[in-house]
């Protein structure tokens, strides 16, 4: 299988030819964007957490303070729907109710459990990082065991995804493109990496290391 | 009242000194980024959908199909809690338990309803509109009553609120400024609007208005 199975939870109910299962541009939209959105359910009541998710195969991964309330609510068999988004620009059609935005998206739908294990939990922490910025695993110091504990992974087991992207100028009703006199196009949204800010307590003589000259602008 | 009561919902466990309640943080927060994250539950499954916002004083206001799935459960007095985030850039640590992501954010919660009424609804309509877009509704060409009724606007009055920010260099263990050669500091990411693209169908003669020289670079 190449594809998530469209189901109950994932099958696109509107504008489905924007919508996509196939492994490959559900995986780009998680690769893409590490900012996710975590949604969880406690007492009937959703909650919406932004985290930095990471994706290894058809598994999502996030981690967080063992005391947090996300981690605490997810890390014995929960269900979550994780999210991402890129805002690309406002779509500026002829009538209010073409107006639309461009962005790409995937939600991803599964059961979350935490990673057990000291040994598990620091490959995993390492895996994150590593695949966050590589190369830099060798410069800092390693994890202590007290941060280890202090630490939760959460893994995510991808069940149903989709993804759903717009990317295109308005479509606007036929007889507006001649009948509607105004301005129609689509007002762009790019999201970059600037210049890097040192550490104000940067010790001397430190530079900016090459492998992360990914990150720069 | 000049802030929200942190709650069950809204009271942040971690890291509460980045935390603020009060109004006018809250809704700058929700005024500075329209892509917001709803998360609403069906058959105890949570789900996130990205969608576009707005504010009134302390309602926050959405629309969609009203055949969406995220509307229909969300007419009639579903909670819901919506999100919204702004990644402003990775916080390069001398450890990896000191990375962090530079961000802002917010989350409120409340129960959600349509806008009943066409009056009503149209003027819920036309104030997304104007508040997003000052200036252009009169280019446009109105609703057509179709449009009003394939069209559903979510109120949700915000019950609990919080505001979460991160914005500073890495705060590392005293230890490690010294102990560790490592470069550190902050990879910032910047959004912005970038040069507005005329539909292709534009017809020829008709400029780019004024009225959105707030959305050029």
């Amino acid at each position: 299988m190449t594809s998530y199975q469209p189901g109950t939870r994932s099958k696109l109910k509107r504008a489905h030819q924007r919508a996509a299962y196939d492994y490959e541009t559900v995986h780009a939209a998680f690769d893409a964007m590490p900012m996710c959105h975590v949604g969880y359910v406690i007492d009937g009541q959703p909650y919406v957490t932004p985290t930095i998710q990471w994706r290894q195969g058809n598994h999502l991964y996030w981690h967080g303070s063992s005391a947090s309330r996300m981690i605490k609510s997810l890390k014995d068999g929960a269900p979550a729907c994780v999210t991402v988004s890129q805002f690309d620009g406002f779509v500026m059609a002829r009538s209010p109710f073409h107006h639309s935005v461009n962005y790409r998206s995937a939600m991803a739908f599964g059961t979350c459990h935490s990673i057990e294990g000291r040994d598990e939990k620091e490959q995993a922490l390492f895996e994150m990082f590593d695949h966050l910025f590589p190369g830099r695993w060798e410069d800092v110091r390693g994890n202590t065991e007290k941060e280890l504990k202090a630490t939760t992974v959460i893994v995510m087991e991808i069940e149903e995804a989709a993804s759903k992207i717009r990317n295109e100028p308005p479509v606007d009703d036929e007889e507006d493109y001649d009948g509607v006199d105004c301005w129609a196009g689509v007002l762009p949204i790019v999201s970059k990496f600037t210049a890097p800010e040192d550490d104000p307590k940067l010790r001397q003589g430190i530079a900016f290391p090459d492998y992360l000259k990914g990150f720069l602008p």
